[in-house]
């Protein structure tokens, strides 16, 4: 996610090799990278708390410009509009949104998935040799991905799992939002074999705040993610990312176009 | 929603008091109202198949002018950024996407309320006196507007109800995104009594194609809200939008800041 300034609001990047996807570089790493430009820029404020990502069209690996714009501050909040550029090209845009947090009242009403301990269940390195999924570590609870040569189609998209990076680092706002991306198509899983997918927008809010981060540190997180709707080309995932202890870290949503 | 084109992707619209909140207008008239800058655009291709939209700041009563830019064009998909703008500042941002819908697998995953029949529920306007609430015709089943005099702190979030336009007309990808935001805050039904909330992100994926919208008509929909994760000033709430008979019209999402 490292980026270069090269003017007001302008960065310079570049893909890496560890996080390739199938085609160019994984989401989850590109939704980072254009949160980070945010984070990068000066004039930013506050924590972050929801990004929108768009991935309007290929990233080829190579540099790209990330141009991060604030379009509005207000006293509690600050707006982002940000794109990726790659040549005369728009890649990626986003919106995202900062805040303060404030002391309020808290609950957590989504029900955590009941699960081992991450300790009880054997981490593994992804099936699918893809070189992004090789930068996690994942502990499949329910749903891991499918084997292409034994899946058969299920009656729900239903993915449970313990992941973190690998190697293991702290958790921060910038792994949060690319690992909300980390599932792969729920439509695998219905249909019981691979078909072309790939998400065109999603939407990450962010509900830990520095402390949930700290406590978290390097541990592995609790993963949750579902389909609602398929058809029409397209269909949807909600997610869940867990504290190993506790609450909520972040919910996810996203559109993923498919092929049958 | 009307708008009158001004320019290359530029328009010039209006605040109306029939959708008037608190203040300014309903967030859910503004995310149509940016929606329909894209669908008016002449450069426009496709279905709207998602929109973000980000509440900025507030929208004074009185003339706006939204720019819509479509960002990027592919074979099946368009991106858009969408502003709208009063004086020298951005009010509101969308992001939006279009696309061609094809014949596809189609499941429903995502679980229908069980509830009555619209017919056997009856109507009723909203208790709460704002000018947009009578604009639906509201037929709560769970959770409906909270009693100020009589209401107590609730163990879920869970608002269900039948809604529809008041005066009833078919519904359209508009009317869809707007009623999107029909949910009184969540955070309201949780407490027992109202605070200051309001929405700062909303996103709508369009499940329903125009063959879906035809059928459903002006017949009321099945609207399903609930709150994930509350705290540090925020909270999330996911809903739900299902046809009187039937699949999932649209998923929707937002981030709502609140005091308490």
């Amino acid at each position: 996610v490292a980026l270069k300034a090269l003017g007001e609001g302008e960065f310079e990047g570049t893909t890496h090799a560890d996080y390739a996807n199938m085609v160019g570089p994984y989401g989850g790493i590109t939704a980072a990278v254009l949160l980070n430009a945010a984070c990068l820029h000066p004039q930013q404020l506050g924590d972050p708390l929801a990004i929108t990502v768009n991935y309007a069209g290929p990233v080829a690996d190579g540099p790209f410009r990330v141009v991060a714009r604030p379009v509005r501050t207000n006293r509690s909040t600050q707006h982002w509009f940000i794109e990726q550029w790659q040549g005369d090209a728009v890649c990626t845009t986003a919106t995202a949104l900062f805040g303060k947090r404030r002391e309020t009242w808290t609950a957590t009403e989504a029900l955590r998935p009941a699960v081992p301990p991450a300790d009880d269940v054997e981490p593994r390195r992804s099936p699918i040799p893809l070189a992004w999924m090789q930068r996690y570590e994942l502990r499949p609870v329910v749903g891991g991905v499918p084997d292409p040569q034994h899946a058969t189609p299920q009656t729900d998209s239903i993915t449970t799992l313990w992941i973190r990076d690998h190697p293991a680092r702290p958790l921060d706002a910038l792994s949060l939002v690319a690992l909300s991306d980390n599932f792969y198509p729920r439509v695998y899983r219905r249909l019981g074999h691979a078909v072309p997918a790939g998400t065109i927008s999603m939407t990450t809010y962010l509900h830990a705040d520095a402390a949930a981060l700290a406590t978290q540190g390097e541990r592995p997180v609790l993963a949750f993610a579902w389909g609602q709707q398929f058809g029409g080309g397209y269909f949807d995932q909600s997610a869940q990312i867990w504290a190993e202890q506790g609450g909520l870290l972040a919910s996810s949503h996203q559109l993923v176009y498919f092929k049958d």
